[in-house]
């Protein structure tokens, strides 16, 4: 919404962290340990009718299975595997309810067999508004620890999992494969400072993880990969812009340094895609055929 | 919602529980093993305007404050006291959003330093329908573990800890204290084999504890506890009828042994009613007016 961001740094210090919260607001997810080596990673997300879907045009069980997806991609993006589901729904009257229910939780149960994890609570509800669902998840660690999206350093490279760009245009933000397996890929053989998704567009988060980090980034427009549902129409320069703003990619956003990289792509477990640097100096910059500009949530300033 | 349990039925075999997920859907909360020794709870609730509370009648601070209050009632009711929160919130429109979303977070900020939990995460949303709040938390157990509502044994007295009925009526459901108090004291002195939070009303939730447990309760309907907030112009039926039916009571409901419900007594910790037995035999019945029969979930057949 609107704003959010303020919202949230002001939700940040109204709720700081106490103890078991290890990390609280402002990540994917937060972390809860309980005892020292061991913790539990927790991520939500709230799917509206004709706002992040629209019933009208999709069916209840692509729905129910985004409203699922884009908890395991904050899972995935933290490094975590997911363990439970906790699903709570609004659903409007009460005539067709059982059947939109039933359809919702195919869509589930279908990601709760390929990933494994139980669907372990939950509440259902009747009312006169519209279709709201809401998943609360929680995972425990691939690796060691949670990844946070505070890490980067500087010097460190910032690489993408796969093409970002026309994502809501194609429907893709409703049946794209959260990157569980990539993390896990990852995880087990380099070592990742930063991890985060994208959800609203690189262009807007590169800044949340740059200003977790008190780091800032260079990007190279060139390197950024376009996904082929960007439309081919487009102009070359509106082609970089969709893909840094459409949002909805759930592709994953690292940082990792420049040793680790080269070790990642000659063991060839992932393709990674280099788009920059981790920079000392503050906030996020772009090239964009050879000049330098400030990169703005809206992608670049145009001349 | 209509036909609430069967579908919460149909859900529980749908989706069993997957280790490190130690019980899934049909308890107040669901309880995750980490190690041996260490649970993690996790509630949620889902909230919304015109059904749990009407926004043009309380205030958005009272809203926030129970939909974090009916999760610390299940944290309650597992033994658990709370962790963390998650909410997430959908608004209507932009406009008065954000007082509105301030007020909530009043009502939320309260109960968090009241008992020490950490806001740790959640989302936020804008869009056309009423407004919306789902919380989900996490909690760790007083004692060695959680306490399901499955543990009940024939021989077994039940036992409430506060009076009965007239919670919507005179606006209790939106101001009611949760029972962590009590429930610490009851983990700290007794034994307790089963225990859950009355509300849909004691004449639903017998019946779910009982099921749970595989047991049959018969209830003295003279022992019932009834609210002041229960009209006293309505007759000595009425009144219980009412404390039965009514619902959002949030007292607990507990079924212990007579020794240690005699040991509680003693020790004078806190104030129980004893209100009937679990029996071997399956299903609830009611004795009133020395006539016993059968309890359904809208109190009892009148003749």
């Amino acid at each position: 919404m609107s704003h959010e961001l303020d919202f949230v740094d002001e939700l940040r210090r109204r709720f700081p962290a106490r103890s078991p919260v290890h990390t609280g607001i402002g990540d994917d997810g937060a972390v809860i340990s309980g005892h020292e080596s061991e913790q539990t990673v927790v991520v939500t997300d709230m799917m509206l009718d004709g706002v992040h879907f629209d019933l009208s045009q999709t069916t209840a069980e692509l729905a129910g299975r985004k409203a699922i997806a884009v908890n395991l991609s904050d899972l995935a993006a933290m490094g975590c595997r997911p363990t439970a589901a906790f699903i709570s729904v609004a659903v409007p009257g009460l005539a067709a309810s059982r059947s939109l229910l039933s359809s919702v939780y195919d869509g589930i149960e279908r990601l709760a067999e390929e990933y494994q994890f139980t669907v372990a609570g939950g509440d259902t509800n009747a009312w006169d508004g519209p279709f709201a669902i809401n998943v609360c998840m929680t995972g425990v660690p691939m690796g060691s620890r949670a990844i946070l999206r505070s890490g980067a350093q500087a010097g460190d490279l910032l690489a993408v999992t796969g093409p970002l760009g026309g994502s809501l245009g194609s429907g893709r933000h409703l049946t794209f494969e959260p990157q569980l397996k990539t993390a896990r890929q990852l995880i087990e053989h380099v070592s990742i400072h930063a991890m985060m998704d994208i959800s609203d567009g690189l262009a807007i988060d590169l800044h949340r993880m740059m200003d977790a980090s008190g780091t800032g980034a260079l990007i190279d427009s060139n390197l950024i990969p376009i996904h082929q549902d960007v439309p081919g129409t487009l102009s070359a320069a509106e082609q970089r812009h969709a893909a840094l703003t459409d949002g909805e990619d759930f592709e994953l956003l690292i940082a990792v340094s420049a040793d680790q990289l080269a070790k990642l792509s000659q063991a060839r477990v992932c393709e990674l895609t280099e788009i920059g640097v981790v920079t000392q100096e503050c906030g996020c910059r772009i090239s964009v055929d050879g000049a330098t500009q400030p990169m703005v949530p809206g992608g670049w300033q145009h001349s």
